[in-house]
Parts: structure tokens; sequence; C-alpha cells
């Protein structure tokens, strides 16, 4: 029973010293495989090319929090992802300034200060300021919590809706939650269900002069149907850290648009330590028969 | 016993509707006093020409949080400010977004998306990350909240230094706090003591890389020593919502340095509504002799 690694180098010593401390078998690549009967989970970002070289895997372990750049897995063989405190808060924080740099205008003032031009806009309180989070998982509700602190009026859409620290609307619900949006906050999953979900009917149901953050995935959003709610003036501005195709082409008008403001995919990045210390909780649910923390729903992709 | 509005047009018809629904005595403007005795109070952002015309003044009110733009007032005239929860959120709001903009490296990934390059950096956790806070009064204390709840390990500076909800250092310690400031904020009042306080030397103080964000007044900072800091490499970016002299000049070097951010002073706009029931508050506390909310201390400055 061991953990086979198939990620980074950079990852690799990391992971190494703290399986040893904690005595957790671990295999630190495929070329160190010599008894492929002992691999029963395998953490990595993509899989290895053969998975039927290990008879007795049990679990993938995604070593970042999505996973919908995985297939579905074999039978038998379970999906977990990273859940880190670390990803987390740093979603949060990008999120809350994303929100705020669309709550205070700072597309304009950018725009404006290329040009040189000192001119004020008015200045609105959050407490006036409706934000719709798309997403009310762990990071969303995290979201929810802290831009409720600050006095923003925070609603949130889940499956099924219900009762929360924040109003939550249901999936059949979509468009009275946009309706409400004056920010929007995609924080979903990629599944089926939810790619291409920010398109120009969605976008159309948003308030006048409404404001797009986006840190779900780059298929998530129709980039044509945000360029035509920008150019109609429908949406006033985007801040986008996942875009499609990634990374984006250097002469993509997303760069381009100053209305629109691009980060390279960086809302969160896999602290190695965290990583490695969830997979060896995973490991020890394994060999408890315990419930595998950040165990994924195959069926539902997330 | 009358309040003289000496303010915009586009607070008066807010304030006249709010003193006539109180019953306050209220005069719309200078060309509306027929008994100049009658004044007691004037709210202004700048002084009439001439305060001796008024026998009986008591207090001037500034319309903004500020008063370092006024001069001492006459023996016997007390001087306030406003204090308006909406100034104090909005300015929290703002630093709030700075912190988090130079946190994430948002200088960095501006300068790339202008020339359409996707390219990560390391990302840190808020929790890695020290902030100092200069000026602990109550906007510098809603600022310490919201930056420890998001995780950010913070600090104050106050003239007399002890306890509070974050530690903090008197002004004798500036040295020490300076150098665990990896993000410096500066909320100060601009006096005599604090003016040009951001100098060569105090930011020399600081840890290499470190980043300033500015919502005091333009005179703190010393412009030239910030470039001077910037192009040796020991500060990496800077946020200002104040510069001197203000409005910026289109070609200043401000507008046109990747590293450093300008919003023409927004931080925070008194809204008319909260202007004139903390005016409204003022006239009540002087009728009665009670204490008069936002007092300023002359002699101190704030």
């Amino acid at each position: 029973m061991a953990l086979l690694f198939h990620s980074t180098a950079a990852r690799l010593p990391i992971w190494q010293a703290l399986f040893a401390q904690a005595a957790e078998p671990f295999i630190a690549g495929e070329q160190f495989v010599t008894d492929p009967a002992e691999v029963t989970a395998i953490a990595c970002w993509t899989l290895p090319d053969d998975l039927s070289r290990y008879p007795n895997l049990r679990l993938v372990l995604s070593v970042g929090a999505g996973v919908d750049h995985l297939p579905l897995m074999p039978p038998g063989v379970a999906l977990a992802r990273t859940l880190a405190p670390g990803i987390e808060a740093m979603v949060r924080d990008w999120v809350m300034m994303a929100t705020l740099m669309l709550h205070r205008d700072m597309p304009v003032f950018l725009d404006q200060g290329r040009a040189g031009i000192w001119r004020t806009h008015p200045v609105r309180l959050a407490s006036n300021r409706r934000v719709g989070i798309m997403g009310m998982g762990r990071i969303g509700a995290l979201v929810a919590g802290s831009l409720s602190a600050l006095g923003f009026d925070v609603a949130g859409l889940s499956r099924s809706g219900g009762v929360g620290a924040v109003p939550l609307f249901a999936t059949s619900e979509m468009e009275a939650f946009l309706a409400r949006s004056d920010l929007l906050i995609c924080l979903l999953p990629l599944t089926p269900a939810t790619q291409g979900i920010l398109n120009a009917e969605t976008l159309g149901h948003l308030p006048a002069g409404a404001g797009l953050i986006h840190a779900g995935r780059g298929a998530h959003l129709e980039t044509q149907a945000l360029r035509g709610a920008l150019d109609r003036g429908h949406l006033s501005a985007a801040i986008l850290d996942v875009t499609d195709p990634e990374p984006l082409p250097q002469d993509h008008w997303l760069w381009h648009d100053p209305r629109v403001v691009v980060t390279p995919h960086i809302a969160a990045q896999t602290d190695a330590a965290e990583g490695a210390r969830h997979a060896l909780a995973v490991m020890r649910a394994l060999r408890e028969g315990a419930a595998i923390p950040g165990l994924v729903d195959q069926a539902r992709g997330y």
C-alpha cells in the first residue's frame, strides 16, 4: 500500500520529507516503481499513461482544487481533490481584491491613469452594492463571509438554494439571482452543466452596468458574449483570472480592452506542504476505511 | 443660533431638507444672512472671506474628515471635522483594495497585461505578509480589523503605542515598526509633525521589496524619495490616492511609472446626508453644552 507521486520536481522534496516523517510508503515517480501491485493511490495533476499497470489502484488524487482536467476513473478507482486552507484563502483574497477593484471603478481609474487624467467619479458604499456568488462551496462561503463583513449586500447561487449565512438562490431561480447581482462572482466547478454558463442570455439578465469577477474556469465564459455585453454598455467591466484559451495569446482583445483586467490563473497555487499533508490524510482514510477528504462525486463532476 | 452653510450646491438641498425636518435654524449661504449675530456655526470646506463678520461664531465644521486645509481659528472658535461612518467605510474599502493589489502583485500583472504577457509569479498567503498601519485612529482601527480578518500580520503605529486589537508601536519605536512592514499603509492626519514623514530615511527602514499604500495627504510623501526607493529596487510598488500636487499634472512621472498606481483622491467622499446628520448632532451639542462630535485639538492639528 503506497502512494505514487506523479507531479512536479519542485514539490517532490517537500512531499518526500513529510511522507518519511509520517512513515507512510511513498514512491517518488513511475521510474521508481518496482512492484506495481504496491500502488494504491496516485497523486498527480495529469494521469500517468497507463493506469491498468496498477492492479490495486484505489484512488487518484488531484494535487489541485480542480478535477475538471481529469477523465472518468476506471471502475473501482475513486477520485479526490486537494483541500487546502491555503488554496481557499488565496482564492478568497484574489476575489476580494477583484470585487473591490470593480466596486471602486479601478478599470476606469487605470485607464485615466494611462492618459494622466485626474478625474473623480462618485464613490458608492459597499452596502449599496449587491454581490452575487455563483458556487457556494467552501470557497464561495468564505468569500460570502468576507464580503458581508465589509457591508456588501451578498447572495449566493447553489444547486438547491436554502438558507445560509447569506440568502441563497437555487439553480431554478437563476434569473432572479442574476437580476440582483451588480457584481457577479463565478466560483463554479467546471462540469458539463456549467460549461458556457456565462453567456449572452445569462449576462443579459444582470442589471445594467454590472461587473463580472471570474475565478472559475475559462470554459464557463463565452468570451464573445462578454465582448458584446461590454460593447452594448450592459456590463461595465470584468476581471478574469481564467480564460479560454490559457495562456491567453498576446494579441487577444481581452488583454487590450481597458474595461477588462486579466491575471494569468494565479488566484491560487497549492502550497506543496499543504498538499502533502492532505495526501497523508487521504492515505490514512484509505487504510482505515474512513471518509476520504476531498472525495469527488464523479457523476456530478466535483 | 443658526448654522451657516458655506459649501457646494449639490449638497445644499439635502442639508436644507434635513435641517428643516429637525427644525434646526439653517442659513443656505452668506447671501442669505440678514443678521450676522445669528450665525453660531459655519459648515464649510474653505472658510468664508471674513469670519470677523460673525460676532457670535463659536464653531467651524469641516464638511470632510480632514481639517489640514484650514487655518487656526480665532480665539473662542472651535474647530470640528465631520465624522461619518460612510467616510470611514469608504477609506477602509479603498485601503483593503490597494493592500490586496500590492499583496497580489497587481502592478506587475497590469504591466504584463499591457504587453499581453501571460506569466505567473509565486502567490503568498496573507498570513505571511506583515502590514504596518501609520495612524491608528478610527479608520486605522477599522482597517486593522478587516486586514486581520483576512489573516494579514498587522501592526499599528500610534503616538503612544500601547495595546490594542493589533500590536501597537509608539512613535519612538518607528524604526522597528517600519522594519516589520512589508506593506506600509499611511492614514495619518497632516500636521507639522507628520509632513514629509514618508522620506528617504523612513522608506529606507522598510524591508526590501516593501510596498506603500498612501491614503493620508500628498504632503506626507517626499515624491523624489519614493522614486529613489523604487529605482534602487528597495520598494517594489506603491498605490497612492493622494499626491503633491493635486491634481497631479498629466505628464508627472507618477502616472507613467508601471510600479505606481494613482487614484485621484477618491478613497472617500462625504455623503451629503451623513454630513448633514453630523452637523445636526454638532448643533445639538453646542446648544446643550455637550461634547462636540469630531472636535479637533487645534494645537495637535487633528
